[in-house]
C-alpha cells in the first residue's frame, strides 16, 4: 500500500511537532510544511539542514527567505497538489480560510483546537470517539487540555463507567519562549464553565461535566484536578490499575521526585527527547484520593506535544488506515515510541 | 467593663497584623508585642515611632536592639504578667513551648495555624464553631486557606445545608518579600487529601471533604475552587444571595476588572488599606456554575490578613465577651471596618 | 498667600498617587481628579468615600457612573476652570491632546514620562535642573527609572563631579495587578542605548551616558546598576557620605535583611505606608564597589511612587513657589514626610 | 593512538551533559558515570536503555537500584581503575573528597565551578589560559557565567586588547525542574564585586574587572551586560567582526525574533538539540553600543550546557592531546558540532 501523503500548514509550536510526528510514521509520508514568515522556527529548520521541504503560503515575502538562503519548494497550492491530507496548525481563524482551498483541491484536513468547531465535520479524540472520524473529510482536534483530560476520563469510563466530572484547570499561561503573552505574579480566572468541560461533554455526551480554569505564570505544562463520579464506586486501586494499562498515561510518584510539572519537563529533557517533549500525560499516584462515591486525581498536560498522537490518529481515521481506536492508537504509538518504556 | 488585655508573640507577617487588628478593637487593649530579633518588621515599627511596646523573648540579643536605638519595654514574662490573653504567631513549634509559660502564668492563648492541633483545646473558626471556643483556655486558629474556605462553606451550609465538598487549592507559594522560599516557573503538587480538606471536616464534622493542593509561583492570594453538594439543590442565584449577605465575603465580577488575585491586591492598595491588606475573601460571580445537583465556585484568599478577624473572634470566645458567633463577629467586624462598604 | 489649585488628569497608578501627594501639601489645594471610566481605582475611590471630587473627561459614559452611584462633580472643562495647574497622568499620547485644552484655558501642566518630550517646554527633574522649570508653563517629568537614577547621579555630581555613567536596568515588567502585560519565565532585552541613558544626558548634558535595559518578570521595583566615572576618584566612603545626606535616598544593607526589591516593598508595607508606597530610592551599601577610577553601585526604584515628589517639585517650579531646588525639595519633602526617619 | 578514557562523577544537570559531550569526541571513550541515588536523571538513563555504564559511589543504596532494575557496572573505585581522567561534577564539596581517591589512583581530574579553587592546580578556561592546563593533573573549570563571559572578553582582548571590564549579571536563579531553590516575584542582590568579576581577573590577570549580580526569577539563561575598555577604541563594527569569527559565540538580532533568553532556549529546542541545550553564548547585535572610549554589550549564557566545551578542552589540555587553545578548541568544536551553522 502506498503511504498517505501528509502536509502541515503552519510551522509553529504545534506544526513542527506534527511534522516530526508524521515523519516517524512508517505508513505516512511528510510531503512538506507551509509557513508565511522566516520565524525562529523556520530559521532553526534551515540550520537543521531543511529535513522538510518548505512551501510558502500566500502573502509570504519570498525575498526575505531568499535573503536568508532558505530553500523554498513551492507555493501552498503546490503543496496541496501533492498531499492526501493536511494538518492545519495555522493561527486561529486562518484554518477556516484554508479550508476553502482544501475543498477546492479535494483533500482532507485535520484542524487544531484554535479553530471553531464548525470548521470540521467531526470534533475528534483518538480514544473517545475515533469511530466518528472514520472516513470523515474535516476533523478538528480537541485542545491540549481537553485531549489529555479526555484520555484519563475515557480510560476510567471504558473500565468502570463515568457519569460526571468536575475539573479545575491550573493552566500554564504561555509556552517557553513566548513574549507576546504572559502573566507576572498573578493568577487569572475565567468565566465558568471552562470550554474544556463543555468540549468533554461534546466528545463524551453521556458524561456531565463542569469546571473552572485558572491561569498561572508558568510555561511547562498544565495541571488538572478531576473529581469523577463513577457508575460504580471506583477505588484508588481500580483507578491506578486502569491508568497503568493506558499507553498514553504515565503513573508517577511525588516520592520518586516528580514534584510538579517542571519535574516532568526536566525528565523529558533528561530522556533526550527532541525539544524535551513528552506525548504522555502524567498522573500522580499520591494525588489519587477517594471521597465517598467519587474519586479525585491530578494530571499533567505537556501542552506542546500532547495533541500530536491524537492528531496522527485523526489521519488514520480520516484516511481509513484503521477502523478502530484500538488498532489506530496502537500503530501511532508504535511509530512514536509511546509505551515502549513500560 | 475593663478592656481585655492582649499581647502578641511573634511580630512577623501575621503578628503585626494581629497587633493592628487588636489595637482597633474598642473593648481590647494591646499591651505589647514580643519578638526575638530586630527584623525588617521591627525596624519598621521603630521607624513608625513605636506605636506598640516591644518585649524581648528569651534568647534575644539585647545589645542589637540597643545599637539600633529600638526601645524595649521588658521581657516576655513581663508582657505575660500584664495580659489576659496572648495571640501566639511565633514560628511553627515555638508556640508549643510558649504554652508552658502561658499555663504557668495562668493566661489564655490563641495559636496560629502553624502549630499542631494538640497545642490547643479547641480548633477554632469564628463562624463555624464559635460556641466550642467559648470560655476555652487554648484555641488554635484554622490556617489561612481553611479559614477563608470555611467562611464560604459555612455560609452555604447555614443557608441551605452542605453534605460534601471537593476543593482544589491554587496556592500562592510565598508572601511578598519572602526570600527564604519560592518557586520559579514551576507548579508543585502535594499528597492528597490536602490538610485544608481534612481540617474542614474537623471543624464541620457533618461535611465530607477532599481536595488537592497545587503550589504556584505567585504571592498575592490563594484561589480555591469548591465543588459543593447541598442537602438541597443550590442554584447560582441562591449561592449569590447567601454570599452577598456575609460580611466577610465580597462578591466580585471579572467584568468589573477583578481578573484574578492580583486585581484584588491592587484594589486593596487603591483603597489605601494599610499594607494593601484585605480581611474579606472574594468570590467571583462568573465562576459560580451549577452542575447537576452540585454548585462550583472560585474564591480568593488574601493570605496575610484573612485570619485576623477570626483570631479576634477567638479572643471574644475565650474571654466570653460574646456568647454567640453572630454577636462576636458583628463586633469584630465593626471595629475592623468590615462590611461598611456594603 | 492663597494655595495653588491643582487638578489631576488620569486616575491610574500614577494619578491616584499624585492626588494623594498634592493633598498632603500645605500650600496646595487638590481641586479634583478626572477619569474616563469606572475602573477599579475609581471604584476604590468610591468605597473610600470620595475624598477627591471626580470629573469626567470627554467620552466618559456618565450612565455607568450613575449606575454605580459614583458622584460626579462635573466635566473635565469644569475642572480646568478651577485650577492653576494640571498634573497630567493620562495614558501616553492623551496628554498631548489635553494640552490644547490647557493652552485654551491658560493653565499650566506637568506631563508624565509617557508623553513625547515635545509636549513640554522643559524636560524636568526636581534636583538636576529645577531652575529650568521656574516659571515654565509646560513641564514633562522624567520616567520612573530616570527620576531615581538621576537622583543618585546628581547627588554624586554635586558632591564630587561626574563625567560618565554606564547603567544596566533590571526592569520590573509590570505593576502589581497588571493583566494587560507581563512576562513569564523570560528576560527580554531592548535596543541599546536605553532611553534612560539618553534622557539622563538631556537633563545632565555634561555627563556622558549609555546603558542596556533587561525586562524581568517581577512587579516590585526596578534595580539599576551604575558605573560612574568621577572628575576625581570617588571612594566607597565618599559615595556613602553623599548618598546618606540625600533626603530621597535610603542607604540599606543586605546584612539587615534588605535582600532585594521585594524586601523594600515589604518594608514599605510594614511601615503602614498607603499602598505600600515608598518615595525614596534605596542604594545597597554592599553593592558599592570601586574599580580603578570608577565606582559602581546598585539602586532600587519603587516605580509606582518614585516620580511623585519630583512632580510636586515641578508644580513649585512652574508656579514659582520656590526659586531653587534646595528650597523646593525641602518643602515637598516636609509635606510628604520624606527624610523624617533619618 | 588509543582513546583517552574518561569517567564522570555526578550524573546531575552538568554530569549528564558532560557524558553526552565526551561520548561525541572521536578521540575519547566514555567509560561510565557514577552517582549515589536513583534520581530522575538516573531513571531517565534507565528509560533510555543505559547508553552509559553506571557505577555507584560509596554510600549508595544498592538495593534501591536493584528494585528499579537499574543495571550497575561496579563501584566508584572500579570506574577509577578504568579511566585516565575524571570529570567531577559532584555536588559542591564532594569533589574535594573525591580528589583523595583520584590521587591515590593516580588519575587526573577536572572539577566544576562549585568546588574551591584550591582543589585544583589550575583554574582553567579553554580559550583564555589553555596553556596553563597543558599537562596539569587537577584543573577546575570556571563557572557557567564566568566561562561565557570570558569567551567574549578574551575574544575582544585577543583582537584589540582589553584593559578593564564592568559587568552586571542578570542571573537566572534556578534550572528548569529545580524545586529546592527559587525566587517568586523578587530580584535579589549580592555583595559586590561578584565572584565572576574576581574570577575573570584570576584567569585574565591583565584585565581589571568589577561587577554586580542580581538574581531574577527565571530559568532559561543568564544575561550579562559588559562595559569594556579597550587598549584602543573598539567600535561596534570591530566588536561584531571579532565576535562573528568566534565559534562559540552566536551573534543574534532582536529584529530576527531573539527577544531574550527564552527565545534562545526555544531556538535550541526547535533545532532539535538534545534537552534544548546550546553550547554557544549569544550576543545581541542591537545591544552593542559605544560610549566614549568604551563599548557595551549584552550576552546570554545557557547555564546548563555552556561549560561542556571548555571542560572537554580541559581534558585535551591535561592529557596533552593538543598543546594550544586554537588546536584544542577546534577539535572539541568539530566533535560537538559547534560552528557548523556558520
Amino acid at each position: 500500500m502506498s503511504k498517505i501523503k501528509v502536509g502541515v500548514a503552519g510551522y509553529g509550536v504545534i506544526g513542527q511537532r506534527l511534522a516530526d510526528g508524521v515523519a516517524l510514521q512508517g505508513d505516512m509520508e511528510l510531503v512538506g510544511v507551509a509557513n508565511i514568515a522566516p520565524t525562529l522556527s523556520i530559521r532553526a529548520l534551515k540550520e537543521r539542514g531543511m529535513p522538510y521541504d518548505l512551501y510558502l503560503v500566500d502573502g509570504a515575502d519570498k525575498q526575505k527567505f531568499a535573503d536568508l538562503n532558505i530553500p523554498v519548494a513551492g507555493t501552498f497550492e503546490d503543496l496541496l497538489d501533492k498531499v492526501d491530507i493536511m494538518l492545519d496548525s495555522s493561527p486561529g481563524g486562518v484554518g477556516e480560510k484554508n479550508k476553502e482551498l482544501y475543498e477546492k483541491k479535494g483533500i482532507k484536513a485535520v484542524f487544531q483546537g484554535g479553530e471553531k468547531n464548525s470548521v470540521a465535520d467531526v470534533f475528534f479524540h483518538g480514544y473517545a470517539n475515533y469511530e466518528k472520524g472514520v472516513g470523515a473529510n474535516y476533523l478538528k482536534l480537541t485542545s491540549c487540555n481537553t485531549t489529555g483530560l479526555i484520555r484519563s476520563v475515557d480510560c476510567l469510563d471504558k473500565a468502570y463507567g463515568i457519569e460526571k466530572v468536575a475539573i479545575t484547570i491550573v493552566r500554564r499561561v504561555a509556552d517557553p519562549g513566548d513574549y507576546h503573552r504572559g502573566l507576572t505574579n498573578a493568577l487569572q480566572i475565567e468565566k465558568a464553565p471552562s470550554h474544556q468541560a463543555v468540549d468533554l461533554m461534546t466528545i463524551m455526551p453521556h458524561v456531565e461535566a463542569t469546571g473552572i480554569l485558572v491561569h498561572t505564570p508558568v510555561t511547562h505544562g498544565h495541571i488538572i484536578t478531576v473529581l469523577a463520579t463513577g457508575k460504580q464506586k471506583i477505588t484508588k486501586e481500580m483507578a491506578i490499575e486502569a491508568f497503568q494499562k493506558h499507553d498514553r498515561i504515565r503513573m508517577v510518584r511525588i516520592a520518586d521526585g516528580f514534584l510538579g510539572n517542571a519535574s516532568l519537563f526536566r525528565y523529558a529533557r533528561d530522556l533526550g527527547n527532541p525539544r524535551g517533549d513528552m506525548y504522555e500525560i502524567a498522573i500522580w499516584e499520591e494525588s489519587i484520593v477517594e471521597s465517598g462515591a467519587d474519586i479525585m486525581y491530578a494530571l499533567n498536560i505537556p501542552q506542546e506535544a500532547i495533541t500530536i498522537p491524537e492528531t496522527i490518529d485523526a489521519i488514520r481515521a480520516a484516511c481509513k488506515l484503521q477502523l478502530t481506536s484500538e488498532e489506530a492508537t496502537a500503530v501511532t504509538n508504535k511509530y512514536l515510541g509511546i509505551g515502549k518504556w513500560k
